[in-house]
């Protein structure tokens, strides 16, 4: 996978892969998708066993772009400082495989590809997909890939209801799972936020009802807000003061509604950035499968039942001043993890950064990975 | 003032009065406001000495409205439990003074209002207002109303910044102050928060660069964002899931963006409402004044220094579910009081409720207000 080695600890330049699947993929909702494509990439090398493979599943705007720089670009994989060679997940041990989730807009079939049945982008017609539906669209790569035992599944956020789901849904495929800064269901605040995001970009009039492609449009307006929300929620209050305080920029008041304060600049850049790349049909549809998560459910809200059926060995990361996530909807899960006798170890990390801690290389956090990983026998 | 007593406890039936100001008012921005009208409810009676008027100052989305109803209108004021006969701010003891706020919408001069330069709405061109203008302007009021020295201001969050700055700015003039659910100054994460809210509404194409009245449209979009926004600020993350939960109106998931959980319900009703109602100008000039409230800036950050001038007795009153502004910045206040060996109490009350407890007839919160308004001399 490797053809340059930039720097010893980095996996060097990769390039994305596509697995085309034929067969139909019934989804949650009772829907199904006749034929898609999952982009990934892969990091080290499969072993002879095919025992040392670790999926790593992304967040809201994370992406199969996980480590390594692509020729000709200079950005690094969203967890580079995870993976590679001597690395947390150490890819001279691990063969490290990132996948674009279904629904996505970075390659793998979504609102912006082709429906084969009108000839016209998806757009509000791509199917609604869960957490479990991305996790059944991951087994089948998998499976492509000609590996039965996963050595572990890791994610953060969104990424870590992934990880928990496939010890639910496969818990003979995989054998131990890394939930971070996660939760086992969203809380109603955590909801009202994603409604105001869905409601930025649904009431943007260049949305056109979803169909934006084909007239010419993005919804920019509602992409950059519902971005700049989220922002708000993936730093503490304290990272957002300490980074940014709220010194006006040019030293007075300049009464308008230019940028005067840093965070001002900060949240507009954000946004900005994201309204150019993101889809906004994509961004719809994640929000919908965080608030749909909820595998207790299903067990008239008993997290211990619901989590009976698995198997995994567990690490559980929380971040003490992520007040998205807090480190209590973390304990929830090790609570029911440890109240089925699971082997399951939990971090409560001290990090200042918010939700966003889980992307960043602290290193009492990466201790603990690293650790974790290390005694997993592949 | 009280026409029909419609029970004990109530003030009744009120109306607004309006007082004009011939006097040009010098802004802190540098501009001025040449000759403007302030809208005022009054409840209880004036004593002879004219020393048992209290002055109430609202909030972002708050009134003159304060107490009572209208002729023929069910909406109690804003702050009718607390204001009137026997409650904790007695009316059968002090004459309140309710006022809208200049740049307001519901009848003082503001963005809505005929700019006589133009003899058009101001709309954009109306000139930034501030905390500290605020205050001037009640000043004149009081002036106006034949009152010297105010007994005691009243303010919940944004009006709490009120009261505080009536200490510092006209400190022979009032003898008490409350400044509830406030902060000597806006977080990173406040003003981050304001932000977004307004640029939901200057972005929104029916805003018309503020002069959206000329072209018979409202930014109902934008408005009803910020609000949204806003909301999820005012309730404690508890509150909401106690309120709304996250469970599924329907029992299990629609799959679309229609209501499916009741806190989407809440804020799309929330949002729609203040869309239909209140000015989108007032909006930003309200959240910019918010953000440059630091009386502490002239004193290069020393919040002892500024609040020195200060000569009134203080009660401080902060909620422990109040993230928006937490007991931590209500303490940064008493501690800065206390050091100017000031007369302040501090309350820290246990209500579920977030931000908006202050507006809650919270039993020990109140039992507070009336015993602290008990022990004021008129």
């Amino acid at each position: 996978m490797t053809d340059i080695a930039r720097s010893a600890r980095s996996v060097g330049i990769v390039a994305p892969q596509t697995a085309r699947f034929a067969e139909a993929l019934p989804l949650q909702s009772g829907e199904r998708l006749d034929g898609y494509e999952l982009v990934y990439e892969t990091y080290g090398e499969l072993n002879a066993a095919r025992s040392n493979a670790v999926l790593v599943c992304h967040a809201l705007s994370g992406s199969h772009h996980v480590a390594g720089r692509y020729a000709g670009d200079d950005d690094d994989g969203w967890w580079d400082n995870m993976v590679g060679p001597g690395k947390p997940l150490d890819t001279d041990k691990f063969f490290v495989i990132g996948v674009n989730n279904l629904g996505g807009c970075h390659g793998s079939t979504g609102p912006r590809s082709i429906n084969p049945a009108t000839g016209k982008p998806w757009g509000a017609d791509f199917p609604f997909v869960t957490v479990e539906d991305w996790v059944n669209a991951q087994a089948r790569l998998a499976d492509q890939l000609g590996i039965d035992s996963l050595a572990a599944v890791i994610g953060g956020s969104l990424g870590g209801m992934q990880a928990l789901s496939w010890t639910l849904q496969y818990p003979q495929r995989v054998r131990h799972a890394a939930v971070i800064a996660s939760a086992p269901k969203l809380s109603a605040q955590n909801i009202a936020f994603n409604e105001v995001a869905r409601q930025a970009i649904l009431t943007d009039p260049d949305f056109h009802d979803g169909n934006f492609y084909e007239h010419g449009k993005v919804p920019e307006r509602g992409l950059r807000l519902a971005r700049m929300v989220g922002h708000i929620t993936y730093l503490s209050d304290d990272a957002m003061g300490e980074k940014f305080g709220r010194a006006l920029r040019h030293g007075k008041a300049l009464y308008s509604y230019d940028v005067e304060f840093e965070i001002e600049s900060y949240l507009r850049h954000q946004g900005d950035k994201f309204a150019r790349e993101f889809d906004a049909n994509t961004y719809l549809l994640t929000t919908k499968a965080l608030d749909y998560y909820d595998p207790a459910f299903a067990h008239g809200g008993d997290l211990v039942a619901a989590l009976a059926a698995a198997r995994a060995g567990f690490l559980v990361v929380a971040f003490t001043t992520d007040w998205r996530f807090a480190p209590e909807r973390s304990r929830e899960i090790v609570y029911a993890l440890a109240h089925n006798e699971l082997d399951v170890s939990y971090a409560e990390i001290d990090c200042p950064a918010g939700h966003d801690s889980f992307l960043l290389a602290d290193p009492q956090y990466h201790a603990v990975l690293a650790a974790w990983f290390d005694r997993i026998e592949v």
